[in-house]
């Protein structure tokens, strides 16, 4: 018996019992569900040894996700015009043929702007200011808007200067004063020293499960994690850098009920703009990605429904992060939800068994309503 | 023997043969294949026990592009302009952040309005009015041109309320005084009551045939084609209000002759403008459809060839249905080509020995002509 | 033994003994194979009884790597703007709707000019002006920008109009005057009578391989290779048109070492501005190609690195050839790869053992410098 700890609400019981014979079939196993449904949290669960409902844990790129929200704040009030060129905020970024690129296609993606020659450090994510500044100066790799490739850590730069432009502030402190000061919000970019401890350490894959390969050096993968000079991911998790400083692409901790609450605020009378985050969530980029060599499908940072990530209707928007952890809102449906997992799983991104936990909370959202209601 | 009856002109006797074969091999086997070769009937037989040569069945989607043939008047004439703005005709159009949407755009499954939420029904289709005023104010599901998915519905839905702000009058009566008064064609938008005993119903796929697959709630597939407010197909190709009103996207009646012949129209002294339809015939949208989740493409409104749409030339353009049926022109060997069958096919579409024989007819084309007549 | 012969540097010894493996696994195998780095010849080997060190073999699509080098000459002094309309050199270009579509557009297969109605011959081709006059006045067959696909021999027709009309020679004239006699690269666009004696032909596919499919008539294959009139490739390369003439698209002659010279003056201080290449090695265009039905990478021209042609890093450029040759710049490793084999591989385009070769030069690089070096 692995012992599931926490709520469901009445209907969502088969979540306690997926979660459990999860538990039950893999000891090593531990997870965090959290799923909101019209502002209740329907499903707060927690199973295994290794997580705590209280526990925090690098979400990865899911910080892009919740960063992502905090951006709609700027859409919704007008300071961030997603057709605006990025040199209207960000004068630099004009150099090398760049006058014309927007923010619609620097934020999907599509900017060719994945990393700089020479690479990049961890102090250089860290410290931003340098790593900026080198890509607004660079040449694209690709002509923007021809194409799309997965921008791992310098999307994060390129949000992180967009508010810094804007608001004068970094968009660690955008967010704790904005979202955090104000609805409490247990996510964190740059973890406070009192709540380091409740740090968990992601897990490497296990032993018996294929090891994510090595990116092939000078590849465009390569490039986008830095070159070859980013500290590989076992050391990201925990890095003193990234906890105390949390960089906005890939270093926040959170859990899954931060994340399915703060999903939730973009759903309604919430704290985010629900027409700024419509906007963000309408397909922009899709096909083959430059850089996974799989298919993806962005909106404005923000991951959209395809087949490998199944958030539910086309009206939803989330991320997922390298180490399996999922978030994401879906509009249709009024429902926010949040997972994580204390073990990277292979191949990195969202866990598949996090996913599946998300079709039955659709599922059972289906039976407690009437056949009318679900439309 | 299955009973092939009809004519063929000489050089296309083995249309027949294939024909006869196929009735032999499957006695549940029912066809009309029709084809017009410069202007002349060189193929109009039938097959089977269900269908007549002048019977008339729902031909699904090929109703799209028989519907976009009577569009090309309208590009012929100057009165629609593809690159014009959509709103230009449709002022209530521009709602939320369409202002820029062409009607190549539109026309061409690109405009991300695949559906309305919270669905629609067929009467909402036959009505019309409402559900373009939804469309209209709807924001995309994709950012306009970004992508491409079949709006199975809806771009019916668009062609009409085009063709209404144009010419003050529906898509029904426009086609009816502008095609039928004019060159008589047995093909109807909604089917006088005199013509209706001559319908013919499509079949539901065969037992030991793959059913095909009920759309996810919620999914892309499923909102195009109503969001579970529609009735099934086997409902649809007999409905009194599909019958009675001929919605453009999937509510035309005709059969193989009927097509072929308007086709014919569009290869060169014919009704339809050649110019017209060459520009509605490139290729404007090419790739993995979000909506049906395989490789499409389309020029405007019309199906160009693909790896499974081989309709012969680059220069060729049609649309195939849902039960099978297909109708294609090919510019480059002056050739009109119509297939219709009884019996739904699975996977829906162009039924695979409907465009076999179109292959066949194109290979007796190459050996009725000298070898420097092929080029 | 197979007999490999011609020069390595230290540390580069491997690549003449993974030749000898190749010559002995096949005694009918010739192959030249050249490197560059850092401006010293690291790699000049020679295997095989078809080949020798001074050859001239036909490098087919090789040629418009080459050919774009040159053009690079006209971006980087302003004369040619890529995101000029075509129509501001070739007024006659903006028939049939072209009145907008850039440099940029067409010189990245994304014109629809693959061919033109009635296809054309091999005389057409090396006549030029007539050709040219036809695509200026053709309806693209995809519209231009919706989409790519491989224009293999009308982009040379683009190109040599281009240079034409804005030099007032012929690329080939531009070409000998501005690249051969300014550095002295043994490669032609027409070869001079005096060096023909040294052209080695290229040798069909083997039997026991498979052979190249014929083109279907009228596919889009069959219209971008001259809709079945031009001759078969093994006629092409040693045609006399061909060799006399230099038809820019796929006429040039050359062998490994030219090639990779000639890219060397690519990557610094060499003949041809780094800029200007720069802008022509951004993807431009990437994923299915409607043509060759696979999947493709271009810049201006150049081919640039994808899963099949790995020519290095995210900034390399390059062509390869139905011949099998290759050649390609990577200016992240200041690298310039040659390679000419005298055997038609299937599927035609670069050979396999010279991209297999092309990655030891990498692993003899990597293992030649320190780790920092590396970077």
């Amino acid at each position: 018996m692995s012992g599931v700890k926490g709520v469901t609400v009445a209907g969502f019981e088969s979540i306690a019992d997926a979660l459990e014979a999860l538990g039950d079939a893999d000891p090593t196993y531990s997870a965090h569900v959290c799923a909101v449904h019209e502002g209740e949290t329907v499903v707060d669960l927690v199973v295994g040894d290794d997580l705590a409902a209280d526990s925090l844990i690098s979400v990865f790129s899911c910080s892009k996700g919740i960063a992502a929200l905090s951006l709609s704040l700027l859409l919704g009030s007008g300071d961030l015009d997603p057709d605006a060129p990025v040199a209207r905020y960000w004068p630099e970024f004009a150099a090398a043929g760049k006058e014309a690129v927007t923010v619609r296609t620097a934020l999907s993606h599509q900017a060719g702007l994945i990393g700089v020659a020479g690479g990049f450090t961890i102090e250089d994510v860290v410290e931003h200011h340098d790593l900026a500044a080198r890509l607004a100066a660079a040449s694209p790799l690709w002509v923007p808007g021809a194409a799309h490739g997965y921008h791992g850590v310098t999307i994060g730069t390129i949000m992180a200067e967009l508010v810094a432009r804007i608001t004068g502030t970094s968009l660690q402190t955008f967010f704790r004063t904005n979202v955090i000061d104000a609805i409490g919000a247990d996510f964190h970019f740059g973890v406070p020293e009192a709540d380091q401890a409740r740090i968990v350490e992601a897990l490497p894959p296990k032993a018996d499960e294929e090891q994510p390969e090595e990116p092939e050096p000078m590849s465009l993968v390569e490039l986008a994690f830095g070159g070859g000079l980013m500290p590989p991911m076992r050391e990201l998790v925990r890095h003193p850098l990234v906890v105390a400083n949390g960089p906005v692409g890939f270093g926040g901790f959170g859990n899954a009920r931060s994340m399915a609450h703060l999903y939730a605020q973009g759903l309604g009378d919430g704290l985010f703009p629900v027409g700024a985050l419509r906007r963000m969530s309408q397909i922009q980029a899709n096909g083959t990605d430059l850089v996974l060599g799989i298919e993806t499908r962005f909106g404005l940072v923000f991951q959209v429904p395809d087949a490998r990530l199944d958030y539910g209707s086309p009206w939803a928007f989330g991320h997922d992060g390298a180490g399996g952890a999922i978030g994401f809102a879906d509009p249709a449906r009024d429902l926010a939800f949040g997972y994580t997992t204390s073990r990277v799983p292979t191949p990195a991104g969202a866990h598949q068994p996090g996913l599946e936990l998300a079709r039955k909370v659709r599922a059972c959202l289906r039976s407690a309503l009437s056949p009318m209601e679900n439309r």
